[in-house]
């Protein structure tokens, strides 16, 4: 079956600070019309940090965030927006050092998960950090985050017992437990 | 750290057919001020529907959707909008059968989790089904979608080389292998 869905039209219907809408009129697969309205994102990326502490046990780096369209702090890892035409790896190695004051040695490209298919356009680019090195954090104006650490198993719990619920979070989760039990391969690189 | 954000002033910018913007203006934790917009979403549901083939291997049941924001088809779980004030298992069963034709004798949420936590208020609860009947499916007017079974192996496959990206879809994959390898436990209920 051909599900494709044709662009007849495309108008920006709201262009506020941060959120631009389409509304575009579309050919559905049976020559029918309709509307869909979607978010135009220019993507982001999201990291895995990997720390061995003292005792030499595997870590993850974490954030706690309040995220103002729950009204509540959520857990997650280090992530941001792209800028313009910038890569996701300039854009996450970035935003870890930023947030958290980590710089990495190596690096993997996991994947890349859509949050919202329904209504944004976005794309969230995974990756994997390891060879951490802890260096001062430099907030923007404006962002206020706590870092903290927490083993795999910590962080399964929590993706159980609902702690955990953001969703580039879980993704990546999937994708550290595969890691981990050895199922999945990273392609680690050289910073 | 209190990382409290809260509002001074909140005003509807954009109302559209599908999407709600808000731009609300906000006190940050050290008391300046910032803009947040988002999309106000009535929360979703989406089920991982467990079926034994003929020679009894578990497969789940699976859908291909045109994602026009994405400009392809992609594989995902069933899943729906909440209507108004509607329970979410309601929903879901719903969505099941008619996206799909199955109604389930067994029911259990997993838990919930949130697709875009910078811009939209949105939840989609994970629920898991058994015991499935086959019926007919009676999709909306303007829904079109392919039906299809895999093992839960080749779901995995598929999270790990991209042919699976969506956030729910790969979160509910998350529950699913944790559940069949015992790590996580389900509470079941009748229908």
């Amino acid at each position: 079956m051909d599900l494709t869905e044709r662009q007849l039209a495309s108008e920006a219907v709201y262009q506020g600070n941060f959120l631009q809408v389409r509304r575009d009129r579309i050919a559905l697969p049976d020559n029918s019309t309709a509307t869909r309205e979607y978010i135009v994102h220019p993507g982001a990326a999201v990291v895995v940090p990997l720390l061995y502490d003292d005792a030499g046990v595997l870590r993850v780096v974490l954030e706690r965030q309040f995220r103002y369209p729950l009204g509540r702090v959520l857990i997650e890892f280090p992530a941001g927006k792209l800028d313009a035409g910038e890569d996701s790896l300039v854009c996450v190695q970035r935003e870890l050092r930023e947030e958290t004051g980590y710089t990495a040695t190596e690096w993997a490209y996991a994947g890349c998960m859509h949050p919202t298919i329904a209504y944004s356009t976005e794309h969230i680019d995974i990756w994997f950090a390891r060879g951490l090195q802890a260096g001062p954090a430099r907030l923007d104006a404006g962002e206020f985050l706590e870092v903290f650490t927490a083993t795999p198993q910590e962080l399964l719990q929590w993706c159980a017992n609902g702690q955990v619920s953001d969703g580039k979070t879980l993704s990546c989760t999937l994708w550290l437990q595969n890691v981990l039990q050895g199922n999945w391969t990273l392609d680690w690189k050289a910073a």
